[in-house]
């Protein structure tokens, strides 16, 4: 008798959860092709050489890699589709414009999960701007993902929009020791404003740097840019960043980006992100249905150095913000006709 | 400097390449769904043992496996989607109905190519009919392909159509040696009529049977028909063979399928096939742009017996196909504007 199961931590899509997923891809490439992103079909296999370039040490854990038979090459099934972009925009600007608008659509393989109960493999459908900086290319991304939310059923969906720069800035201008700084980064993820405060205390940097830092854990929601201003005016790295998102946020609002947050006090993605960082939050999915943000460094490891920015949208997690919405929408008409 | 280069045998999709094979694939989908067949997403490794259940000895010497670091379970990447459909079928009658028309769209890659300067990996789009057998449903699968090449452009192609028992019975009553065996084969896909006629005259089945036996490599193009049922009458099961063919065209061409073409002396896919088979074909393109046919016997191995057909369009071959005729086009538009 053969056993049917699959490779554990793997599963099928039902046709309904299929259709969904395929239904949401459709329209967001819909959304891409219309501001001039074109779609690029990537291998499932990539070096394993060619990944690990374009990860941080504790993605390239996650990697799914083996020697392939026939040519005895180490190679990898993708975790991720942004470096493969990267390595195309890299490889062959003989076939590409530059700037580059290129978006993709496909599943993404880990060795095992990197939460639990998550799948191992996800779909991903995303955009890149490859060659292309500043606040006009920042703006764009986050117009192109507001765009592609509303259209595919996510207009109540949040953006929150952060820089890379930020908190690190402060972090640094505020003269931890090596280990306090590990205690802030921990800190700073809980919004724990408590042991910030207790950290700047015994910090040895400028006064103004060190009430930043404990101010840090209150950049967001109501009045969160005028705190970050406040913060900004005792490190200039921080006010440069703070710029930044304010540039690309005011040309965003004026090509009619709407339900914004800012959270400077994030520190996600730091390392990989080198200036705007922004995620999409809707009730009902288990995490952010897109992200993403500029990653200026990635392009130089692939030998052609150039700023980028570019986001994935979660297929599964926006289908279950989908859901929840429709579910509320049928139960109010149930409601309605009672 | 970083190696940018792919595993070998792999490539990247340029957007314009890309573009043409997203849009065929969407288009094929609407008319997949448009006839009630259903999209599953199915994941990108199978365990091994299920894979090499559903293909041939050859085609299992071309699969990509290795064992995962985590589980240390055998698996493959896949290497045919139909497999992995019928495993579904068979593992969860819960979650679809009977029958199930089920489609699908997405890469496969083997371990090397499967003919020179065909890539490793190439994309698919096809569905299945599951559960359902009789020339009903091997008319409806001739109708959703015939108009799934009309509606991607390709409205030209010619489908070829026979069945994987006909030749078989033939060569089975024919009553050749072990050897004339293998050599009527070669003979049969030469379509060299002069060595069947020598192998006939060696047989030592009836004569009618004989006589068939060097017939088939005539049993195509104008006629065809005509001529089969000639054969069929000294053979009885390739008359079943021929009745259930003529059932199926006939239902085909009273639901608007035309473009028909008749091969019964076809061996191909002989082994998995199992009734009615049948192949597009359109000028430019290097290999068919679609095939399939009724493959009864793989449901039962999988622990779930019962009748099945379907098919697969190669999107490359077919993009191949289309830019041909629009080349043509554009020469004709061309030569009119002068």
């Amino acid at each position: 008798m053969l056993d049917l199961s699959l490779p554990l931590g793997l599963r099928d899509l039902t046709p309904d959860h299929s259709a969904h997923l395929a239904e949401l891809s459709a329209r967001l490439q819909e959304v891409f092709r219309a501001f001039g992103y074109r779609r690029v079909l990537l291998p499932t296999l990539e070096r394993l050489e060619v990944v690990e370039r374009g990860l941080s040490p504790q993605a390239v854990a996650g990697v799914l890699k083996f020697v392939e038979p026939g040519s005895g090459e180490v190679v990898a099934i993708r975790p991720d589709i942004t470096p493969q972009i990267v390595r195309l925009y890299a490889a062959r600007p003989d076939a590409l414009p530059d700037p580059a608008r290129l978006c993709y659509d496909g599943p993404v393989l880990r060795a095992r999960e990197a939460r639990a109960g998550r799948p191992r493999e996800v779909y991903q459908a995303g955009v890149e701007l490859l060659g292309a900086g500043g606040p006009p290319a920042d703006a764009e991304a986050l117009v192109v993902l507001r765009r592609a939310l509303d259209r595919v059923g996510l207009a109540h969906a949040v953006l929150e929009v952060g820089h890379a720069q930020f908190a690190g800035s402060v972090l640094a201008a505020a003269g931890l020791a090596v280990k306090a700084r590990d205690e802030a980064h921990d800190a700073l993820s809980r919004k724990d404003e408590g042991s910030l405060a207790a950290l700047a205390a015994k910090a040895k940097g400028a006064p103004g740097a060190r009430a930043g830092l404990s101010a840090l854990a209150t950049l967001y929601g109501e009045g969160a840019l005028t705190r970050a201003r406040e913060v900004a005016r005792s490190v200039p790295r921080a006010a440069a960043a703070l710029a930044e998102l304010e540039g690309a946020l005011r040309l965003a609002r004026r090509r009619g980006v709407r339900e914004v947050e800012v959270d400077l006090g994030e520190v996600r993605g730091l390392g990989y992100y080198t200036g705007l960082t922004f995620a999409g939050y809707a009730p009902g999915a288990g995490s952010a249905v897109a992200s993403g943000g500029r990653y200026d460094g990635l392009l130089g490891r692939f030998g052609r150095p150039g700023p980028a920015i570019g986001f994935a949208v979660d297929l599964e997690y926006a289908t279950q913000a989908l859901e929840r919405r429709n579910g509320r929408h049928l139960s109010r008409a149930r409601r309605r006709k009672r």
